[in-house]
């Protein structure tokens, strides 16, 4: 019988909700398998010998996440078109003696909104953030149908690069996030997370008939949802897609299809401790 | 919950059944367990090398095959009695940034010498094979109450190395196996073995009333025992001490106490695939 042997690369993962996630969801299916976290500021390697390393020593996959999603590019043998079009790698497959790259994050958003946000308008939606989550989000959005995507981020130059990148005449950056005319906002900067608490933008350009989403996970209730919801807005939280995104990478790397609903139910037991 | 992460260093283990034996055992224990083969020649690496590689890409632990029993030693901080005393190790246990070695051959050995010849005649013992196993195997016998072991190696000057290191004056070196007043024979060199065909000595030699062991076991029934036991000697098959030196080890890395009957069973059915 096949055993499983995956391993997280990226910089501050050390409270990641990745091991038990797996490991326990991988246990419901009866598969034999082992997550590890490779810290790359702890190990002080960088991501090219850490995949190197873990592909002798007996890995059979990886997650990547901050800030490797990009750097781990060059590295890979082959890419899925998803990943190639994003620019961004989340998990790696090992496969006769190649690497793959792939990107669930995106397949990862889109699933949680159409589940949670079903019916939701698309024509004018506001995005905060444009790193590696942010560029996934987007390309989703843009694949769900959005209308009109503008893409705000604090880091000069890098909401034009995304749009650039996205090549699509829907998606636009501007220096500030204008919610007069828009349907939906999406959060996919880290503000908000425990370590980095706060809000994205002013309370007050909040409306009650804006949809408000986050991909925030830790916790799921960021101030941003919690003042959304205040206002009566419908709001998507971030474990539907940290999940999906884990459901879809444990796919990958076993070929097992895990209980969605059973992963869920296990991030938020987790997400609270 | 905890996950265990183990690795097999040595070489020409392709074929080694301690992945299935672990696993099996520890999924049955309700462990999320994953043993790892790293093969010294296929990764092109020495044993202190991958000391250190899998403890910081989260290795728990190791069990140590020949050609490394020795040769590990120096890389590690601290040792057990019995793996001091022996000068070799079989397992080494990740506890708190420091590498600790056991052997379990020898207490594998002597449980399963007890188990399956009781009674047997302890007054004279021949041995044949010093390498690591043997040295294992020779100090079993004496804490068994060995009379007089007498230990051949083919190898110049292994078997007075091993006797001189044993310190115990029951123990004896010889260049040859005499049987003519020997209660019982203990086979430790690896002829037999399924690659290494034939018989370690003469079958002519042995005699009815003598008792015969070998730690081969693969196969589990050697040309060896198969000609002891046409004669009507008492034999003992190597796969007691194959399945406790692994049961022992699964108890150091986890804590956990293995059923010693559930894996010979499991042992049984992969030695014969």
């Amino acid at each position: 019988m096949k055993s499983y042997l995956i391993g997280l690369i990226g910089s501050g993962i050390g409270a990641s909700l990745s091991p038990a996630l797996h490991e326990t969801e991988a246990a419901q299916l009866g598969l034999r398998y082992v997550y590890r976290l490779l810290d790359i500021d702890v190990l002080q390697r960088d991501v090219g010998e850490l995949l190197e390393e873990t592909r002798l020593l007996g890995y059979d996959g990886l997650n990547i996440t901050h800030p490797c999603k990009q750097a781990v590019i060059p590295h890979l043998d082959e890419l899925s078109d998803e990943a190639s079009r994003l620019g961004a790698v989340n998990t790696v497959l090992f496969r006769d003696g190649r690497t793959i790259g792939h990107n669930t994050d995106r397949t990862g958003f889109a699933a949680s909104f159409s589940q949670g946000l079903p019916g939701a308008p698309m024509d004018r939606i506001v995005q905060l953030g444009a790193g590696g989550a942010g560029a996934a989000v987007a390309d989703a959005l843009l694949g769900l149908g959005a209308g009109c995507l503008t893409i705000v981020d604090p880091k000069p130059g890098r909401a034009e690069a995304l749009v650039e990148r996205l090549g699509d005449p829907r998606a636009h950056s501007s220096d500030q996030p204008d919610l007069a005319n828009a349907d939906g906002l999406v959060n996919t900067t880290p503000v908000g997370m425990a370590h980095n608490p706060g809000l994205p933008l002013p309370v007050a350009r909040l409306r009650p008939r804006l949809w408000v989403a986050d991909i925030v996970y830790r916790p799921l209730e960021t101030e941003l949802l919690k003042q959304a919801r205040a206002l009566g807005c419908r709001t998507l939280d971030g474990g539907g897609m940290a999940v999906l995104q884990a459901a879809h990478a444990l796919r990958l790397f076993t070929g097992r299809t895990p209980d969605h609903g059973r992963m869920l139910a296990q991030l938020k037991e987790l997400a609270y401790l």
